[in-house]
């Protein structure tokens, strides 16, 4: 039985890189960036009016109420070609370019115009109303970095930059296979000691966030039925999840397989709960996981292993779930020589504390309660915990 | 100009909800439940075994070391027809039904068998090992319920159930339309007084978690080419999404235009910033938002007002974004007549506590830090906060 952190050591080494892939915008919410992203311009790329007003020199104002000639007006998309002189004003829109020679921007509340004459009212500081070229950002500068997982929030500045193409990294193939003679497809009605496959729709609808996915056929407790379609699967992608078959039964078949087909099998026991009889394996150049049978175990464990690995065979800079602290609600039993990872929500109090929910557990099968979790909290091996005690924490993507 | 919870009244008040919609699991996450999932069975279906081991009568075993005859077999997928007697035993594996008359499982570390005789050495609990059938949950029991919206965590549980085709609410078709003469397409190299197309880029990908979306050829600041446009798309979608021109330069067509059609506008100045200016209006059935041209603006007042119709119109129970507390890090400077929703990013400190790290923040449109935002920070207006001080959060989903 080896730690979490030895068994993501071996992920870590045993992880190829794939190569890069361009994608369009549209396409690009998920996937990794294999560039870094460049400002192509400056932001703004011109001295920008914050106001609509008149463009003004300061000199001029000065001594206002002042009397102004317009000269012209600037607007979005289409500025004043030409230059304000002394006793000169421009008239400018929200957003236009502050034109060469007037160095501030007077509110339109506080001017009066009239034909081709304006009063300015009040006297204007340099720079009033108007942010600088390049004030947000210089051409040139890096904005997003190679490594980062693209979010939505990241669109505006990739469409801004003209990446509407984009370099990330191609995403790995995944085919997803459940064993098990009790498994029957989700649109049978099993009979009394039948399940149906959630396992596979589940590992599909985790891993079609990071990955292409293929479900494959149920394969029955049967070695020489699993050991055909590992094969098969195992030479035409780049990551095989299997879930059930891993523990040592007389009818669990994912290991006996893998070593038959001479698999190199890196681990396959985890001081983890749930999760301990987790299999990591690689097959030719096809890692493979071999995941727990009950649901929560899978959904855990898939958040751990096979999401790391998905990431990193991207080169995602932070493969891993994010961490942070939290407040238990509730105490929490610890399991002797193992750590625990349980599927938890989180609130907020409003003193500010993000607060623990652990999902009522009877059992690693409870998947009704998995459907409400958020993260996971870490209760070392042995270390029961309190309430109101502060935990470590990581958050589901 | 109205508070943002009047604002938020309007949008309840005119949201008309979709009709229901059948689709297939694997389209599901996102999507609104039109009808409360039921287990169709109890889980666990039979009484079930925690362990490799024997299935026994805890009265043949109270005297253990006892030997026992082994009459057969119970393996997932394939149950032990017969009946346990007194003095017999059934071999049973991980998550087999165990047979009637058994009442005890021991583990098979505590036994010792040969042939058809196996020895239980030690003394077994009654159910111990067992998950009692329904333990987990009772056929007909609600799950989840109508008006969740789907998450992943939820596929092992609607596949578990037989929900291989799920009752949702139809999605909002959404038409999106920029406006501005600066603005070009994201493949063009903007001249000095253009902008690249964000805007529609940022708010289809915001939309189509929710919704179908179209994106709209750029409108000039033209009064007649602004409402042709909007009279077509809102002949047929359920939502239009404009962004830019909703001020009052002379250059801001989208309300004359919705005026000149005869769209009924319900609001168009709220309490906000960024977002004083948005607009909520409707042309014969179809909700239209006027978003203001700034890309963060545009972000904040997509996730506050729009995002949150989208999801009424689908039967949401929590349209809204998810509320909570958190800690600030820095201090926020409150803008005096309005409240501020600014963007934020959230971490944890080792006390537990979330913090609140707002966006280096030089004016409305820096969508550079946006691409990192995690939520929206709350600023009642004119109350300055401090660092260290608790405030109102919002998650961006």
């Amino acid at each position: 039985m080896i730690p979490i952190s030895d068994a993501l050591n071996f992920l870590d080494r045993e992880t190829i890189a794939l190569p890069a892939d361009e994608i369009k915008l549209e396409a690009s919410v998920g996937r990794i960036l294999a560039e870094n992203v460049r400002a192509d311009l400056d932001l703004p790329p011109f001295d920008r009016s914050q106001m609509d007003g008149f463009a003004v020199r300061v000199e001029d104002v000065r001594d206002a109420p002042v009397d102004l000639e317009i000269i012209g007006e600037s607007v979005a998309g289409k500025g004043f070609g030409g230059e304000v002189n002394s006793g000169e004003a421009v008239r400018i829109m929200t957003g236009a370019p502050v034109p060469s020679g007037a160095d501030s921007v007077q509110m339109v509340e506080l001017t009066e115009s009239d034909g081709d004459k304006v009063t300015i009212k009040n006297a204007a500081k340099p720079e009033q109303n108007i942010v600088p070229r390049a004030a947000e950002v210089k051409a040139g500068t890096v904005v997003l970095e190679k490594g980062e997982i693209i979010t939505k929030n990241m669109i505006a500045t990739l469409a801004s930059f003209g990446y509407y193409k984009i370099n990330v990294s191609k995403r790995p193939c995944v085919k997803i296979l459940a064993t098990g003679s009790e498994i029957v497809d989700i649109s049978e009605k099993p009979a009394e000691d039948q399940i149906r496959n959630s396992n596979s729709w589940m590992i599909a609808e985790f891993a079609k966030k990071y990955a292409d996915v293929e479900m494959l056929p149920i394969i029955r407790d049967d070695l020489e039925s699993l050991k055909s379609a590992i094969r098969e699967a195992a030479s035409s992608c780049d990551c095989l999840i299997i879930s059930g078959g891993v523990s040592v039964g007389d009818y669990d078949f994912t290991k006996p397989a893998l070593r038959e087909l001479g698999a190199e099998i890196f681990f396959e026991k985890v001081s983890l709960k749930p999760g301990k009889p987790t299999v990591f394996a690689k097959l030719g150049e096809t890692l493979i996981f071999g995941l727990p049978g009950n649901p929560v175990s899978v959904a855990v464990t898939f958040y751990v292993f096979a999401r790391t690995a998905l990431l990193r065979m991207q080169g995602a800079k932070f493969p891993e779930l994010n961490r942070g602290f939290a407040k238990l609600l509730h105490p929490i039993k610890s399991t002797k020589g193992r750590d625990a990872l349980l599927p938890a929500s989180f609130s907020t109090d409003s003193a500010g504390h993000l607060t623990i929910e652990t999902l009522r557990f009877s059992g690693s099968s409870n998947f009704i309660t998995f459907a409400r979790a958020e993260g996971l909290v870490f209760v070392p091996a042995g270390v029961d915990l309190n309430a109101g005690e502060v935990a470590e924490i990581y958050f589901f993507d």
